[in-house]
C-alpha cells in the first residue's frame, strides 16, 4: 500500500480567493489528503435548520481539483452558540458541579439525547450531500474523544442514563447491592433512582460504583460515536475514522474503534512530552525538542491495535504547538523523523496539523506549514522531503512483532479509582515495560485485553491487568513463548472485588499475593540481582518457582510453565534485566540501543531514528542527529542517513 | 485491671454460616473484645420504621456464647440511603458551599435537628434491645467524630444554630460586635439575623467570627453525642465510648469525653505518618514500616486525659491500610509492639482492626487479622502472642508521671485561624515538645487547659495556649516545680483579642512580648547556646531574668520564680538543651535514647520499645529490633526482651 | 516643596477621650498628614439613610486642632450588612461561580449600578459636609481597588455591563466576531446577548474574549472611581488620591489616574516580598527583613507616572505585617530607609499605616507606630527622625532620569491570557530589566504606553509591550538614543491577533520575529557573549544588523539605527551586558553597585540607600546597615550616613 502525507486545513479561516493557492501548495509539497470541515458547524448551519453548504461544496471542489483527497469531519466536537439555547443542560458539569459551558469546544454531555439528536440533524445532512461526492474518500468523526477530560460528565443526563445503564446491567436493586458491596456503610440503595453519580460524596465513594460510572461513561462515547456511523454507512462507502489523543484512557478506545475503519491519532511529541509524561526533568530537558522517543511509537503500536491494523497520525506537530506548559521549537529534522516513526510502524497516512498558522483565536501560537505570513515554516520542506523518500521506502507495511504488550483501558480507571499508593498509574506502568522492550531494539505489538491468540509471539507482557478474562485467560494457558503477567494482575473481580481465591489466579500457577505495598517515591525495594521495585510490591507466596528474590529475601518473581508473575514494579534496571532474561530463554535476539537511538522494522527494512541531536554509529548503521537511517533487511546491511 | 485485645467485626458483610468458626478463632487468638454494628443502620433499619435486629440479636449470641464481650456501636455515622428523602437538607455544607451527601460515610451535619432525631430513634431502639443483654458489655456511639474533616459544616441548618448559639452568648447584637471588634472594616451587625457563617468572604472573615464558629462547631459535636449518652444511660449500666481519631483536633475533645466513661482512639501508625505529620523526608523513609516512635504515646496520654484515666485502643492497625498517600506493609513485630506500647500507657484493651480484610467496597485494601481468603494474616500470630503475654505484664496501670504538658484543642483552632506563619501548626508545636520530653525517657501525663492541680508534676510544659483561663493560672502560681509556657502563650483574650497589657501576663512575672514575627522554614533564629529558634520569634521585654538568648543578643527566655517563659519555637537542639536544663534544675533524671528506642513505666516495669529494625542495647537493656522488652521496677534489672 | 510624613488614624476603633492625646504625639512625632474615615461607612450610617457624623465632626476637628491636615477616605471599600439585604446581587462572583460575600472588605462588584448610585449617595454626603472644611486638604476614594483580586467579578451585572460595553465597542455582532475571529470552533454570536463571560468554559476561551473582558473590567474601576471624583469636583478644592496597591496590575492604572490629581501607594516591602515576587529562596531570605532592593523604587517610579509627577505612599510598613505567608520584623533602620527611598524619588509624603496596633478583628497582628498598649513601637522614633530630617534633604523633587521603561498594563493581561509559557509573566520581565537598569546605578522614569515624547532619554527600554500604538511608534521613530525594543513586543493587533507582516513592524527596521519558543525554567538557551535567554525566545529574521547571537547561532538582537529588537528574556548576566553596552553608545555613566546597594538622585543630592545588614563603602561613601547617605551633588561629596 502506498503511504501518503497530508495536512489539516479550514477554508472558512481564509478569503476565498486563496484557496486555489493553496491547494496548489499543498499538491506541490507532495501532499495527498486534507482534512477540513471538523469545526465549522456555525458556518455549515449559522441558523437552526438553516443549512449553508455552498462554500463547503467549493471548498472541496478547489482541493479535489488540486487533486488532492478530502477528510471530512463531522462539527460535532463544536455545536454552535444557538445550541445552548435550544438545549440549555446539554453541557458536561464538573465533578464538584460546575457547568462547563460554551465558549470553547467540546462542551457537551454525551449522555445528553437531545443533543445526540442534532448531532444525527447535521450528520445527515452532511452523509445526503457528501456521501457519494468522489472527492471525500475518507471521514472523520467529531473530533478528539475525551479531549480536555469531556468524557466523564456530572450533569443530569448523565445521572438519568447511568440509572438506566445500571437498571439494565443489573436487573435488580438487590444485584446490584451485592455486586457492590453496598452492606458496607449502609450504602445499600432500594431502586435504580437512589443511585447517585460518585461525586460530592464526603470521603471517597464506593470503588465498585466508580468503576461502573466509568464503564458507562466510556459506552456512552461509544454510543454516541455510533449515532454518526449508522447514518454514515447508510450515504457512503468511504472509510470511517476518528482522531484519537495521546496518553487518553478515559474511554475504551477499542470499543469505539470496532465501529469505525480506520484509527488515527494526533501526535504532539514536544507537548505530551512537557504536559503528559511522568520523566525525570534530565529526561525532559534532554528530548524538550525531540519528543519522548517512545512516546510516539508507543502510541502508533496502540492505534494499530485499536483500528485492527490500519491507523493513520491525523494531526502531526509540525512546530510549536500553544497549548503545553512549555512549548519549544522542534529541532530541525524532528518533523521529517516523527513522520518516519510513524511510516515505520504501519501508518497509511500522516497529516501535520495544520496549513496555515492562524493569526486569532485560540491557536493562534499553534504552528503550521505556513506561517500566518503565509511564508513557509521549516516543517513544509521536511514533509516535501518525507514525500519524496515515500517512494523508497512507503510500499511496506510493518512487520510482525515477536513481542506483545497487553494495555487495557479498564485497568487504566481501575487504579485511578483505587491508586492505593499516590503515584500508582496503570498508563506509566505499561509505557515503562514498553519503553524498556523498545530500548532491547524489539518490535512490539500492544494488544487489547480480550487477545485470544498469542500464537504469533514469543514474548507476551501483562502488566497491571485489573481482570484477566477468559480468551486471554485461555491464550495464556496455551502460549509456549514467555509471558510476564504482574504486577498488580487479575486483582479484581468483574465487580471490582478482590477476588477469593487471591490473586493471580493464572493457568496452572501456584502463586498467591497474600498482600501488597506501597512504596513512597523515595522508598525503593532492592532486588537480589540488581535494580528494585518502586511505587509497588507484592508479598507472593505458593509452590511455583522462585526465578527472582528481593535483597529481604521475599520471592519477587515466580515461574511456572511458560508464565512468570512479577511482584513488583521493576525501575529500569531490574526490568531490563528480567526482559533480557526472558529474551534469552525464547532465542529473542536483543539490542543495546545508545541513549535516543531507536529502530521498527516494516517488511523489506529496519527504520533507525535518532532522538539526539548528534549522530550515531550503532551496528554499522551511521544515524544523523534528528535524523533517519534505512537499513535493508535480509541483505548486507544499505545506510541511507541524512 | 486486667488489660485486654479485641477485634472489630460486621457479621452483616459475611454469611451467618462462618459466624460460629469465627467467634471460635477470636476465642482462640486470646481476643476477648469485639465491637460490632456501628455502621449497619441499613441492615437494622432497611425501610424507614421497619427494624431488623433478629440479625443483630443472633450475632451477639454467637460471639457471647463463644466468650467474647461484645462493644455495641451505634449507626449513626452512616444514615441509609432513605434518610436522605426524609431530610434532603440534612447534608453538611464545605466551605465553598458544596453539599457533601451521601455515598461515602459521615454525611450528616451535626447541627441538623431532624438528622438528630432519627437518630435519637435509633438509638432508643438499641438501647431498648440490647441495654442489658448480658453479652453487651460497652457501647460505642457514633463512629470517629470529625474523620474526614466533618465537624466544620456550611449548611443551612448550621447558620440557624450558629445565629442561636451567638444570640445565646452575646445576649445583643451590639455586645457581639464589640467583643469582635465589628467597627473595623464596617463589619457591625444589627441582629443576629445578620451574622453569617465565616465563608465565601473576599479575603479572610473575622478572627473573632471564626473563633466563635469553631467554638459553636464543637459544642455541637457535644450536642450531637449527648443525644446518644442520654438515652444509653435511661437503658443501661454499660460503659459509654467513642472511638476518636489520631491527630484530629476540630473539636474539643475533653467536652465530648465529659459525657463519656471511657475514651478509645483509632491507631494507624503507618497511615498517619505517611499522611498526617510534619516530619522530613528521611524521616518518614526510616519509620515508613513501623510509625513514628512518639505519635503513638502522644496520642495514648492525651486519650487517658480525654478518657480521665480510662480509656482503650479501638482501632489498632494490623497491617498495610487503603487510606494513605502510601500504604507499606508493617515489619514483622510492629503489631505486638503497638499493643504494647498502648498498654504501658495505661490502656485497657487493644482492638485490632479488622477482623476478616474486606474484598468488597473502600476499604478492600485495609488489612485484617484474616487475609480476604479467612487465612491468617501475619498480626494474627502477633496479636496472639500479645494475649499470651498479657497475663505477665497486663495487670499494672501506667505509672505516674512528673512532667506534664498541658493540650488544648482551641489553642488548636485559634492558630489556624490565625496562624502568622503559614506553617504555624498547634499540634505540630505540642507533639515536638512531647517528642523533646520522650526522648529523654520522661514519662509524661497530658492535661487539659482548665487543670487546676499540678502538685503531682516538677516540670509543666504549657506551649502555644491561645488563652490561660483562671484555674491553671491559679495552679501555675502555686506550682514549685519548673513550668515553660510559650512561645505564643496566653496572647489572646476569650475574644481573640490582643489582651492589654500584652501577653503572657504571666503571675508574678514582668515579662511582655513587644511584638512576634513568623519565619519561613529556611530561615531560622540561632541562639547563644546552640539550636535556634524556628517558625516563630518573639521580642521579649521586662524586668524578668533572661536566662536565654538569640545570637542577636534578644532575650530568648526568662524566668522568675517557677515559671520560664520561652519566646519561640525552638529546634529539636534548643529543645533538648532547654528540657535538660530544667529537668536538672527539679532533679529529674532523664537518658539520651538511641534513635528510635523508648520506654515507658507501668507501676511494676518500664517497658521498652525499639521502632527500629535493627536490636538495640541500652542501660542494660537488650531490645530486639521491632521488638519489646520489660524491665521490672525496683529490683535489679531483668529483661525479657523477644 | 516641602516633603511631609504622616500616618493611617481609625478614631472609631478608640475611645473618644483618647483622641486629643494621639494627635499630641502625632503632631509631637513630626506628622504632618492624617488619613481617616475609609472603612467607616457602618459609623457614618449606621442604618440605611440616617447619617452620624458628628462623631466624625469631632475627629477631625481634634486632630485639625493639632495642627494635622486631614486625608479624608470615602468608605465605599466596605459597605455596611445592611446594603446587602438593599443589593443581594451586589457581589462580585469568582470565576468558577462562587459568591464572594459579606464579611470581611472589598465585597462589592464594579459593575453593579445600584451600589454605584449608593456610593454616590454617601459621597456627596460626605462632599458637602466636609468639601469645604479646613483641615481636610486631600480626599482619598475608596480604598486599594483590586486588592484581593477584586476586578474581575463574573456576577450577572458584570455580564450585562459587558455586552453593552462590547455593543459600543463593536456596533455589530459580525464585527466582533471578525475581531475575536470566531469562525474558529464554531464560536460565532449572532447578537450581543449571546455574548457570555469568558469563564466556565471547558477548555480556553477565546483570547480576545480574555481580553476584551479584562479591558472592560478596567474601565468599570475607571467609572465606579469617576463617580466620586465628579462628586467630589463640586464640592471641594483639595486634591483626590487614592491609595493603589503593590505588584497590581488587574486594571489600568494610568486610566484611573487621569481623574485624580495625585498618585500614592500602599508599599509593604517585607510582605511584598514574601507574597509576591518570584525570586530565589536565598534571595528572598536575605532580604526578608529588609524587603527586596528594587521593588519599592520601582512602584515609586511607576506612580509617579501614574500621578503625572505627583504621588504618595499612603500606607508605609512600620513592622511586622499580618498577611504575607510569613511575616518577619523589620530591621532597626528600615522604617527610616523606606521612607528616604520614597523622597528620594519624589514622593510628597509618606504616612505609616497605622497608629496604633488593633488588638482586634482582622489585622491585629498588623504593627503600628504604637502597639496595642500604645507604647511605642519601633518605627515611632525612625519616623521622628526622618521628620528631622526632612528639613535638611526634603525640599527638592527627584532629579530628571536619563533611562525610562515603558510599562503597560494591557500588556500584563497579554501576556495572562496568553502566557505560551506558564511562567511567562509581563511584570516579572519588566521589573528584572528596571533591576537591571538600577543596579547600574541609574535613575529611572517609567512611562505610559502613550508616551509620545522621548526626547528626555538616553535609553529607552521597552520589553514584552504587546501593542504598539501610533504615539510611542512615532516617537520611538524620532529617538536619537539607544531603545531597546523587546522580547514580545508588537506581537498583537489591538484585536490580540498575531499581525500580518509578522512582528515586531519597527519603524525602519527590517526585523521579522518568524516564530517563538517558550522554555521551562531549566532551559536556557546560552548566548555568544555570556549569559543566557531564560523563559522565551524568538527566531529573528530580516535584514537588520546581528548583535548579539545564541549559542545556536541564531541571531538574538538586532539593530537598526536607534532600535534594537531584543529576541528573548536576557537573565541578568546577559541583561546587565545588554545595557552596558546600550548606556556606552549614549555615554551613560553606569556603576557596579555592591549587592544591596542602591541610589536615586533628588536635584541636590544622591541618596544611598543601604539594604543589607552591613556598611557599606562604595564610591567613596559609607552607608551604615540598613542606612542612608546623602551625596551632595555637583560639589565635593558629603556623607552623612547613619
Amino acid at each position: 500500500m502506498k503511504r501518503a502525507l497530508g495536512v489539516c486545513y479550514y477554508p472558512e479561516h481564509w478569503p476565498e480567493e486563496i484557496w486555489t493557492e493553496d491547494a496548489a501548495r499543498m499538491a506541490e509539497a507532495g501532499l495527498s489528503w486534507v482534512r477540513i470541515g471538523e469545526f465549522a458547524w456555525s458556518r455549515m448551519e449559522p441558523v437552526p435548520g438553516e443549512y449553508h453548504f455552498d462554500w463547503l461544496d467549493r471548498a472541496i471542489d478547489t482541493l479535489g481539483a488540486a487533486g488532492l483527497k478530502v477528510v471530512l469531519g463531522t462539527p460535532t466536537a463544536t455545536p454552535p452558540r444557538w445550541m445552548a439555547d435550544r438545549h440549555p443542560d446539554m453541557f458536561a458539569r464538573a465533578p464538584e458541579g460546575r457547568v462547563r459551558g460554551f465558549g470553547s469546544r467540546r462542551h457537551y454531555c454525551f449522555s445528553h439525547r437531545g443533543y445526540r439528536r442534532e448531532c444525527a440533524r447535521i450528520v445527515t445532512e452532511m452523509a445526503k450531500r457528501y456521501g457519494t461526492n468522489p472527492h471525500v474518500q475518507a471521514w472523520q468523526i467529531d473530533n478528539e474523544y475525551g479531549c480536555h477530560d469531556t468524557v466523564l460528565s456530572y450533569s443530569d443526563a448523565a445521572l438519568t442514563a447511568f440509572r438506566e445503564w445500571l437498571a439494565q446491567k443489573y436487573q435488580s436493586p438487590q444485584a446490584l447491592n451485592r455486586a457492590w458491596g453496598n452492606v458496607f456503610w449502609s450504602m445499600e440503595v432500594a431502586s435504580f433512582d437512589e443511585v447517585g453519580l460518585p461525586n460530592l460524596t464526603v470521603t471517597e465513594p464506593n470503588p465498585s460504583h466508580v468503576m461502573d460510572f466509568r464503564r458507562f461513561a466510556s459506552d456512552e462515547v461509544v454510543a454516541f460515536n455510533r449515532v454518526q456511523t449508522e447514518i454514515l454507512r447508510r450515504h457512503t462507502n468511504a472509510p470511517l475514522l476518528h482522531n484519537y489523543m495521546g496518553r487518553e484512557t478515559a474511554f475504551d478506545h477499542y470499543d469505539v474503534g470496532a465501529d469505525l475503519d480506520v484509527a488515527s491519532w494526533d501526535s504532539y511529541p514536544l507537548g505530551f512530552l512537557s504536559d503528559r509524561l511522568k520523566v525525570s526533568d534530565q529526561h525532559r530537558a534532554q528530548f524538550m525538542r525531540q519528543g519522548d522517543p517512545d512516546l510516539q511509537a508507543f502510541h502508533h503500536d496502540l492505534y494499530r491495535a485499536v483500528g485492527r491494523g490500519r491507523w493513520w497520525v491525523m494531526e502531526q506537530q509540525p512546530g510549536p504547538v500553544n497549548w503545553a506548559p512549555w512549548n519549544p521549537a522542534p529541532l530541525p529534522g524532528m518533523a521529517r523523523l516523527w513522520a518516519w516513526e510513524a511510516f515505520a510502524h504501519g501508518a497509511e497516512a500522516v497529516c501535520y496539523f495544520r496549513w496555515r498558522q492562524a493569526p486569532f483565536a485560540q491557536e493562534q501560537m499553534h504552528a503550521g506549514l505556513l506561517r500566518p505570513d503565509s511564508a513557509p515554516a521549516p516543517a513544509l520542506a521536511e514533509a516535501a522531503q518525507v514525500a519524496g523518500e515515500l517512494a523508497d521506502h512507503g510500499e511496506a507495511g510493518c512487520a510482525p512483532a515477536a513481542v506483545a504488550l497487553v494495555f487495557d483501558y479498564e485497568s487504566a480507571w481501575a487504579w485511578q479509582t483505587q491508586p492505593q499508593g499516590r503515584d500508582f498509574d496503570y498508563f506509566r506502568l505499561a509505557f515503562e515495560v514498553y519503553k524498556g522492550l523498545r530500548k532491547l531494539g524489539l518490535d512490539i505489538d500492544i494488544l487489547p485485553p480480550d487477545a485470544a491468540d498469542l500464537s504469533q509471539y514469543r514474548l507476551v507482557m501483562v502488566p497491571g491487568l485489573a481482570t484477566l478474562r477468559d480468551p486471554l485467560r485461555q491464550a495464556l494457558s496455551r502460549f509456549e513463548g514467555v509471558a510476564i503477567v504482574g504486577p498488580r494482575a487479575n486483582a479484581k473481580t468483574p465487580d471490582f472485588a478482590t477476588p477469593v481465591p487471591l490473586p493471580p489466579n493464572l493457568p496452572g500457577f501456584d502463586c498467591i499475593v497474600a498482600r501488597v505495598e506501597s512504596l513512597p517515591p523515595d522508598c525503593a525495594m532492592p532486588l537480589e540481582t540488581g535494580g528494585a521495585f518502586r511505587h509497588w510490591r507484592e508479598f507472593l507466596e505458593g509452590d511455583g518457582q522462585v526465578v527472582l528474590r528481593s535483597e529481604d529475601g521475599q520471592p519477587a518473581m515466580m515461574a511456572a510453565g511458560s508464565l512468570r508473575y512479577l511482584g513488583g514494579w521493576p525501575d529500569p534496571e531490574a526490568l531490563d534485566a528480567i526482559l533480557r532474561d526472558a529474551a534469552g530463554i525464547v532465542d529473542l535476539e536483543t539490542q543495546t540501543l545508545p541513549e535516543g537511538l531507536r529502530c521498527r522494522c516494516t517488511a523489506t527494512h529496519r527504520i533507525w531514528l535518532n532522538y539526539t541531536a548528534d549522530p550515531i554509529r550503532h551496528g554499522g548503521m551511521d544515524v544523523p542527529g534528528c535524523g533517519v537511517a534505512f537499513e535493508r533487511l535480509e541483505a548486507s546491511p544499505e545506510a541511507a542517513g541524512t
